[in-house]
């Protein structure tokens, strides 16, 4: 059953969004597989959830690395989750984005549900070398002979952008994705065009975002397809996304990507 | 089965922490239930282990408020974990002490597990309240037709301060805990002791804190029995605690508890 954007039953007085007046132009994002793929490179910390000997549920904090985009575990049998994990091998992990908004709901999650598997012979040594680059302190007890290694095969994946939008994905989806090139790094830049352009950036909302009602506009993300806008209309606030000309493959490449957008909303605007 | 300190089996390479040379003299400390009272009113969010319909563990990111010391979650059901919980109860939470420290396993964390309840009545009223109260932006929703305010009935728990510092605690041992009056708010007091009084924390590391050879000494937490010393010696860097005379109510009166310690740890010395 699908879950997105399903009527919640409106309980009357829940703040309202205004929606586009036109299509959005190229209004392209991440899949959820790559933003489940970004998010979990995000960080080394995580909630892994097992099951006891009498099959409850068990939510602990872990560290992980990445083999791909597999989490690799590092967890002592003395502890109950080693325990869990070496009688039942079902487990997933929920990873959660850092966030500076007040609002933890605002923010950005995954759910990777699969099993785990002790790697062996090649595959130990990575795994070992993976969780070590991730959480440099395991190395004092990853060769402990209590710990183990586990790598979660993920089967399924669920992940949440915030308010509204979410999405699941599947394993072989999410291990072909990559993590987003740009948007790891784009805070400064997001800072700078909301210091400095904040008139092209409403000029991108009312040319491509679909709201040409736009009075003012300010970038909440920039990724390798595009910027996140959250506009002011007077109908009220709303979020959309413009997409670049073509998808970028880094960093440097973003300032290339938002002067392009930013004349071609202008030309846009003479030529309206 | 115990877990507390059991013996690793010897990589060969860890640092090693030495022992005290005598016995600490207080060395009170919180227990685990009130250690996880603490940790539980520390934040408003938390991961939740639930169960899927095939019995699998499901990771997921919540808020949540507290009534008592039991968890009030606001799940929708158009979610899984809303699902999971509405056909199976079991459930657990973990939440994870904020904290500045580089490496991720140093922090406090634990574990609360039980059932999930829907409160009724008046019990809904205060789950209500209690869950707006930690997590404002919930007034948005609580009152979805699709959203369920669920009590974690708090069966047992399991607190982990750290490498080294873990323990278990009954349902009713953590309900009748307290949250710790001084530990929340003891930050800038810790900063004062340390930058302007580390001669009188490396006094009391000598005359109560078990190292009488300690060259130095600095705090690393304060909460109403006293306070967490890590421990400069010839040695190593070992970890100790000082406990005040009494223990005390509140951040108001852990001035005077420091400075009882810092003159009694003088007139040992000068004693000795």
């Amino acid at each position: 059953m699908a879950e997105t954007l399903r009527d919640h039953g409106d309980p009357g007085d829940a703040p309202s969004v205004p929606a586009p007046l036109v299509e959005p132009t190229n209004p392209v994002r991440p899949s959820a597989a790559e933003e489940a793929r970004t998010i979990a490179a995000s960080t080394n910390t995580a909630t892994l959830a097992s099951l006891t000997a009498d099959g409850d549920p068990w939510a602990s904090y872990v560290t992980f690395g990445l083999l791909g985009g597999d989490p690799v575990l590092c967890v002592s049998h003395m502890a109950e989750h080693g325990r869990n994990l070496a009688t039942d091998p079902r487990a997933s992990l929920a990873v959660v984005a850092p966030t500076s908004d007040t609002d933890p709901l605002a923010g950005s999650r995954i759910t990777l549900a699969g099993r785990v598997e002790k790697p062996t012979g090649d595959d130990y040594d990575a795994a070992r070398t993976a969780h070590l680059a991730a959480v440099p302190a395991a190395r004092y007890y990853v060769d402990y002979s209590d710990f183990t290694l586990w790598v979660l095969r993920v089967e399924r994946v669920r992940w949440v952008g915030g308010y509204g939008r979410m999405d699941s994905a599947t394993g072989p989806d999410y291990a072909a994705a990559q993590p987003d090139p740009v948007a790891p790094a784009s805070g400064p830049a997001v800072d700078h065009l909301n210091a400095d352009h904040a008139d092209s950036l409403a000029s991108m909302a009312r040319a491509f975002g679909g709201f040409p009602d736009a009075t003012a506009a300010s970038c909440t993300g920039a990724d390798r397809y595009g910027l996140d806008l959250k506009v002011t209309t007077p109908r009220g606030v709303a979020y959309t996304r413009v997409g670049y000309t073509t998808p970028i493959d880094g960093i440097d490449d973003l300032r290339a990507a938002t002067v392009d957008l930013a004349r071609r909303a202008r030309e846009t605007a003479e030529t309206a």
